[in-house]
């Protein structure tokens, strides 16, 4: 998360398909709960059925799915649901598609 | 931060005026170097020279600081640089005006 300065990572299967995403939000969440995480596995931290948009979707629809859950950045799966990008509401506005 | 679900909060000095900003990116970075938090004072957290954007400046002017320095939330400051609000990247997607 720090590294790629995203505030946020995916957690995923064995066979790297997302099982959910993990955020500076949760962490905080976390943190307030009095958890310092040491012990804790990124599966059991994550948020379940995380947003997400498959690569082949328009990005207009990737910005209605930002609007509708009111988050700025999206996972972008393939078809087999393994993340192969996140997508901001930066990289959409900048594109000028909308 | 977590009441408002902002994912930040804004820190003021004794006459209401904007000093910093206190993020959950902070938060992870503080807790990544070790740090509790439990004695540290705000000031001492809170990012020095916040983006912030005055009250009568226009909307669009938001969106293009917020697309400058890659961020998706603004503090509106009045003319005596007192927070008033918060405006995100949602806010004005929602309002048309881009």
């Amino acid at each position: 998360m720090t590294r790629k300065n995203f505030g946020m990572t995916t957690v995923v299967d064995g066979a790297g398909r997302l099982v959910g995403v993990f955020t500076d939000g949760d962490l905080r969440r976390l943190h307030l709960a009095g958890e310092p995480g040491g012990e804790v596995r990124a599966s059991q931290l994550a948020t379940r059925a995380p947003k997400l948009i498959e690569a082949n979707e328009l990005a207009a629809k990737a910005l209605d799915v930002m609007e509708t859950f009111q988050i700025t950045s999206l996972v972008v799966v393939d078809g087999e649901r393994r993340p192969v990008a996140l997508i901001r509401m930066h990289d959409i506005l900048r594109a000028k598609i909308v």
